[in-house]
Formats: C-alpha cells, structure tokens, sequence
C-alpha cells in the first residue's frame, strides 16, 4: 500500500476546499485573506485532514461531511504554525522550504492572520452543513477544548518554559501529548463525529482515540529522532536545531536506538486499538509508515 | 438612572463566572491561565457583557442562560486588546492604567495568552448548559463570524494598512464596522439568543441588531472626540495619540463639534429602534449614556 500516494491523493481531493473557505470576502480585506491562504494552502503533510478522513471512511461515514472538518482542523494547525515562527517565539524563517508568514506579511499582519485562520477553522467546524447540529456543536467544542490552554496552546506554554528550565520526563511527556497530541487525537475523533458517532462510552471512539494517541506520540519521538539523524535537505528543515537551543526531547532521556524502539511499541498498540475493525488496513500502515518516515 | 452604577452592579456580579472559567487547570499550565487571568479579569467598562445581560433581560430571557454568553464576548475582546498592545501591533505598554500583557508576561507567553483566551471565550460559548444545542451553535457561529477575518480582525487589518495608505471615509466607517462594532451587535445577538431569539428575521433580533449598530458606530466617532478633546488622566490613556501616529479618524473628515451632531444622530436612531419595547428605558438611557461619556 503506497500510503504517501493516498495521503497525497486526500490532500489533492481537499484543496478545493481549502480554498474555497479563504477566499477573500471583500477587496479591502485581501492583505489578511493572502496572508491565511500564504500558510494554510501551503502543502505540508496534511495529516490531521487526513486521518479525519479515513476515520469517517472506517466507520461507514459519508466523506462529504468529512471535508468540512478536514478543512477545520488543518486551519488551526496552520495557525498554530504561524505564530510559532514569529519572532517572540521560535523566530524561524523558513516553514517548509518557503520564507515563513511573518518573513513574507509583517509581523502584524501574520499575527492577525494567525488569529484569523483559527477563527475561520472553528467556524467551518461549526457551519458544517452536511451534519447535524448537535454534531457540529460536539465538533466544534472537540476542537476548541483541544486546541486551546488545556490542549495545543497549553503544550505550547509548557514547551516555552522547558526553554527555561528543564523539564521533567513526565513533563515532556504532557508537553506533547497537548503540543501536537491533542490535535492528531482531535482529527481521528472528528472522523468519527462525522461518521455519526459523538458518544465517548461507543468502543469505535475510544478505539480511534487510542489509535490517536498512540501515534500522536510515535510521532513526536520520530520527530525527535529526526532532527538529530534526519536529512535536512529531505526534512526541508535545519537538523541538529533542538541541541543547537538545548532543548529537552526523547533523546535527552534515551538513546535514538532506544527512542525508536519506544516509537515501535507505541505503534504497535495503537495498530491493535483498531485492528478488528475491517477495512482498518490502511489506518495500520499509516501508524507504522509514520514510524519510517524520514520527514 | 445611574447607568454607570447599573454596568458595575452586572461587571461585579460577571466577575465569580468570569474567574471560574479560567482558572488553572494544572499547575504546569500557571503562567499560561495567569496571563489569560491578568487581561480578562483586569477591568474595563465590561459594556459588551452589560448589552448580552440587558436584551436576554429586555426581551424576557433567564439571566443565568446570559452569564455564559457575557463572559464569552468579554474575553474575545479582552484577546483582541492583547494582540493589539503587543510591539509588533500597537505597541502600548500601558492598558486601563496597568501594563500590558505582555510588559509582564513577555511577547511569548502574552502571544499564547491572547490565543488561548480567544479560544476559551469561543468555548464558553459552545458549552452554555443553560441553552439548547441549537441555541449554543447559533451563539457560538455569531461569535467567530463577527471575531474572525470578516468581523472584529478584518477590521483590524483595515486599520493596520490604513496607517500605511490614508483611508476613505467609507473605507473608515467599514473599518469601524467591523473592529469595533461587529463585537458590540454581538454582544446584543447574544442576548436575544440567551432569551431564545435566534430567527434573524424576528423582528426584535432586527431591532437589537439596529440598536447595536448605531451604538457601536456613536461609541467609535466619541472614542475620537475623546482622543481630540479628552482628559489624558480621566481616559487613562494618553490623548492626541492619533494625531501624533498620523491616523486616520472622524475627525480627519469633520470638526469635534460636528462629529459629536453625528454621534447625537446616530444615537437618537439606536435608541428609537428598541423604544417600543417596554422596559427599554435603560437600554435607551445607555445609548446616551455611551454618548455623553468622557472616558
């Protein structure tokens, strides 16, 4: 199975869409509207849209009502990408190959666009037409309790201050289960809402948020690993930057070999959280091509 | 009537809600809620609560359904402030007499602070258990569309670029529009939709609507006049900020004397939109309230 042709396949099929909810409304808006296309119609993987997908395909969802979440989550992961490269942040100026928002907009007008794509990821999640209310509201608020102090921004205080002072491994721990977990646990959860199903106790939920967690986790181990045996010119990003800022990460409580090799495990049980289910192959060999990746 | 009294007696009674919601989850996310905390709880007119109170009240709605919704609109705007104040924006150290954000927190935190708040307040909104699902949806889809690009941050970006190009003065009354009055006719929706009105050809939905409008619009040329003809000490602010920073503002098209007829004009339509509604006394005496302020 050629996971990145598929992955590559659901990105193509939803950029329609992307699009089409940033277009600018009104000529005097046209700065801020470039701007959230600039970050948000900007490639990457794409795998918070994807998993959205592919959890609503699992369990015998209409993809229709799949895309609007999709599209949802993606925006606020771009947002999120947005101001962390900003100055007072991390202060990078290269996000995927390609001068980061700030570099290209002004710092003021990347905030706002920050702000605005956010805005306009919630809403799309909460308009979505092709469900129902009360699952547009569950989504909705699915995204907003995990994407804000208590999920993703939250991950990312804890991040800033590790800079500070080091922080523990249960710390680190919590730091990525919020920083990039969270959302990877959201997109398979808003498959699932747009399959119908919005119930915690339903065994289909918390299989997809096992599975979730699980490789929300691989994930940022292989991150990780990444940045200090990964190939700059394939990451399309500077290796060695973690050490470089002394950051605290998987590989300053173990070895990559031993890194990996928890990235395996974590794989593995998140493989088996859905494994029952038919047709749940191709969610099997994304956890473990996330594994492999090598960007 | 004391209208000055009436918004401090529902600030104060706002304020238990208001804490509540954003009080520290975890201990390692402290910095992060006390940043959120240091804005939202710090003062301030609290004029958008008032409205939400006062239209649920107006048109015979429970109050307790409005206290979700008051707080919501609240922190939206108390977000707004901070990503405004920050260097690469305004660049003010100085709000309601305090230091801003992120004078105390740093640029870092006060960024994330001013994201988490947004989204705290979106949330608080999605969940009011006090009203139905399709009340919290409407509620919450009102909030984002008139925070987002093409509300509150667009206008927002109209005034980032107009600082750089003189506005029209259609393109100034757009600008205002949106960065100021869009969370205003707000505040009012949401108290029509905490009394249950969310048809927006209801005739008093159309009524709040036009009140908020007109009030949104007078408070913005006064917010002008003050910065012309104010009492640096009584605003808590300095004056002549926007002559001194070359802005664009009412009174680049028309004298104070003139200016303030407008407001009057614009005042006297609001409040003649809701007077056939018994008990509107208090709403139409806040309109000139707004009008008559000095601060």
């Amino acid at each position: 199975m050629d996971i990145s042709s598929l992955m590559k396949e659901n990105a193509a099929a939803l950029m329609p869409a992307l699009e089409e909810n940033l277009k600018t409304p009104d000529e005097s808006l046209e700065t801020l509207y470039s701007a959230m296309r600039y970050s948000a119609l900007s490639g990457g993987k794409r795998i918070r849209p994807y998993l959205v997908n592919r959890f609503c395909r699992l369990f015998g969802g209409d993809e229709k009502a799949a895309i609007p979440f999709e599209c949802a989550i993606e925006y606020v992961h771009a947002s999120s990408l947005i101001h962390d490269d900003m100055p007072c942040m991390d202060n990078d100026d290269l996000r995927r190959g390609k001068p980061t928002n700030h570099v290209v907009y002004g710092e003021d007008i990347a905030l706002l666009a920050g702000d605005a794509l956010i805005t306009r990821g919630y809403e799309i999640a909460a308009t979505n037409p092709f469900v129902s209310p009360e699952i547009a509201l569950h989504a909705t608020k699915l995204i907003l309790g995990n994407a804000g102090g208590e999920g993703m921004m939250g991950g990312q205080q804890i991040d800033l201050l590790a800079e500070r002072e080091k922080p523990s491994y249960e710390l680190l721990l919590k730091m990525h289960e919020k920083k990039t977990g969270a959302l990877i646990r959201t997109a398979a959860l808003l498959g699932c809402a747009a399959a119908g199903i919005i119930d915690e106790t339903d065994e289909r939920y918390k299989a997809a948020d096992e599975y979730a967690r699980g490789i929300g986790l691989a994930f940022q181990i292989i991150d990780d690993i990444l940045d200090v045996e990964g190939d700059a010119a394939i990451l399309g990003k500077a290796v060695h930057a973690d050490a470089k800022e002394g950051k605290t990460t998987f590989i300053s409580f173990m070895t990559p070999a031993k890194a990996r090799e928890y990235a395996r495990q974590v794989t593995e049980n998140a493989a088996d959280a859905i494994r029952k289910y038919p047709a749940s192959d191709e969610l099997v060999e994304f956890a473990y091509f996330l594994l492999k990746r090598n960007k």
